[in-house]
C-alpha cells in the first residue's frame, strides 16, 4: 500500500489548548487547560475513477487512515486486500484548513461496491421494520459466529490487571479527561494497541484499523477493552473482526449481551479492578 | 395533536432482565441483573401522502415520540407548529416485535421538506470540505446567536447542586448503571425533566422533543445538565432549542467550547459537587 503525499498545512492534533475558569468551593483560578479535539472526518472511498462519501464522523486527529480503513472494515466495505491507498485531501479547491479532515481510501476494485446506506446493517427493508433480532441476522449474514471452544483462556488476574495498563496507555486523556479507549490486549494481558478518541466508536474503528493495515486480522486469540459502555456498534465492530473477549469499564447495554450470546463471543463489563460480571462466554475465563 | 392508536404487542422497556455472573475477588456469584435496553428506532416522516425515512438510531425505549420530536427539531426538520401527529407503526406487514420501533411523525405540510441527509449541519458541499469552522458556520445559518446579557443568572451554589439532582431522578440508571441522562432545570436548580438514555444525544432529544410537545420551546432560561461529556452534538441540540447554560459532569471537547463561544453560550465541565470548570460565558455565573 502507498500513502499519497499529504497537504502541508497546520495540522490539528488531538488536544486543543483553551483558557478555563476552574471553580473549588468558591475559590475561582483561571488557568489554561488541554481539551480533546473534536473536528469532523469526512471519509470517501474511490474506485474506478469514481469518488463518493461514505461517512462524516465527529472524531479526534490522529490515526485518521485507520480509522477509515476500520470503519469501512467494520460496514463490511473492504477487507484485508481491498485497500490500494489512504491519504488526506490534495484537492486544490478545498481549503487548507479542511484537507486533514476529509480522507480517501483508494479500493482495488474497478469500480465503486454498492452502498445501500450506512445504516445498512440497521436494516432489513422498509416494510419489515428494524428490531434487535434484525439487527443480529444482519451480522450473521455477514460473519459467522465463534465455535465455543475457540479463542484464548482469560484468567481472573489477567482481566483484572487491564484497566490499568488502558489508563496508563492513554496519552491524551490524562492531559483532557475528555477521551474514550480501546485497547488490544493478548490473552496474558499483554496491551498491543491502544487507541483514543472523542467518539468511543472511532478509538475502535482505529484500533481495528490498526490491525488491518498492519496484516494482523482476524484477531481470534486477542481481548478487547473499551473505557466505556459496550453496546451494539462495539460488538458489532469487535466481531466483525473475529474477536472472541469484549470487556468495558462499564455497563453493557441488552442488544451488546445478545449479539455476544448469539455469536459466542465472551462479554465482561464492570471490569473493574479484582470485580467484573460476566455476561456471556464465561467458559473462556478460568 | 392526536395520537393514532399503538399497536398491541409486548413493548420493550427501558430495562431488560439477565442473568450474570459477578466476580468479586476471586468469589463467584450467579445473579440476576438489569441491563439498559438498546433496540434500533427508525424515525419516518410523513407529508402529502409520502414517507421517508430520515433516521435509524440505537436507542433505549421509552419516550420514543419525544426523541422523534426533539430529533426532528434539532436537524432543522420540524418546529413547533409542523408536527400534525406522532405515532407507532400500524402496518400489518411489519411484525410486531417491529412495531414499537418505528415512529412516524406526520409534518402539517403539503409535501416532504428537502431533506439532503442527516449529516446536512456537517457538511458544506463536496468540493469545499468539512471542518470545525464550516459546521459551526453551517448552525448559525439555522439560529442567531444568544445575546450577550440574556439567560439566567446562576449561582455556584445551584450549579453545585445538580449532578444529585440528575441522579436522583434517574430510575433506570440506578437498576442498570448504563445509561446517559439529561436533566432541564430552571435558575434555581429546579429539575423540570429528565430523560434517560443509552445514547447521550438521544436523551437530550427526549429532552428537547418533551418541551416541544408540550409547548414550551424556546428555553432562554433553562440549563441543561448532562451526565456525561459534552461535544459538538450535545452543544447543537442545546443551541437549537436556544438553552443558554449548559453543564456536563465530564470534559467538553474542542468544538463544543467553540460552538458555545461562538453562540454567546455558558457552558460548564467537569460539575461535580463544588468544583466545577467554566469554559465560556462566566457572566452568567454569579
Amino acid at each position: 500500500m502507498t500513502i499519497p503525499r499529504v497537504p502541508r498545512v497546520p495540522r490539528p492534533g488531538p488536544s486543543t489548548r483553551a483558557r478555563v475558569t476552574e471553580v473549588n468551593r468558591g475559590q475561582i483560578k483561571e488557568r489554561r487547560d488541554d481539551l480533546a479535539t473534536e473536528e469532523p472526518l469526512e471519509i470517501r472511498v474511490q474506485a474506478g475513477g469514481k469518488r463518493r462519501t461514505l461517512a462524516i464522523t465527529m472524531r479526534t486527529p490522529g490515526a485518521d487512515f485507520e480509522l477509515a480503513a476500520g470503519f469501512l472494515y467494520g460496514e463490511g466495505v473492504a477487507g484485508e486486500d481491498d485497500i490500494a491507498a489512504i491519504g488526506y485531501c490534495t484537492d486544490a479547491d478545498v481549503p487548507a484548513e479542511a484537507r486533514y479532515n476529509t480522507v480517501t481510501v483508494r479500493l482495488r476494485r474497478p469500480r465503486l461496491p454498492d452502498l445501500p446506506g450506512l445504516d445498512r446493517h440497521f436494516m432489513t427493508s422498509s416494510a419489515c421494520g428494524v428490531c434487535g433480532t434484525a439487527t443480529i441476522d444482519a451480522l450473521r449474514d455477514r460473519r459467522p459466529p465463534l465455535a465455543p471452544a475457540s479463542g484464548p483462556r482469560v484468567s481472573h488476574e489477567t482481566l483484572s490487571a487491564l484497566p490499568d495498563r488502558l489508563r496508563a496507555a492513554q496519552s491524551v486523556f490524562g492531559k483532557t479527561g475528555g477521551l474514550h479507549a480501546a485497547g488490544l490486549f493478548d490473552a496474558h494481558g499483554t496491551a498491543l494497541a491502544v487507541r483514543e478518541d472523542v467518539g468511543r466508536h472511532n478509538a475502535v474503528d482505529k484500533l481495528i484499523g490498526h490491525v488491518l493495515l498492519t496484516g494482523g486480522l482476524p484477531l481470534h486469540d486477542r481481548i478487547l477493552l473499551v473505557s466505556g459502555r459496550s453496546s451494539y456498534e462495539i460488538l458489532q465492530k469487535a466481531l466483525s473482526a473475529g474477536i472472541p473477549v469484549v470487556c468495558a469499564i462499564s455497563a453493557p447495554s441488552s442488544l451488546a449481551v445478545d449479539l455476544a450470546r448469539e455469536f459466542g463471543a465472551t462479554l465482561i463489563g464492570f471490569l473493574r479492578g479484582e470485580r467484573f460480571n460476566i455476561y456471556t462466554g464465561a467458559t473462556r475465563i478460568v
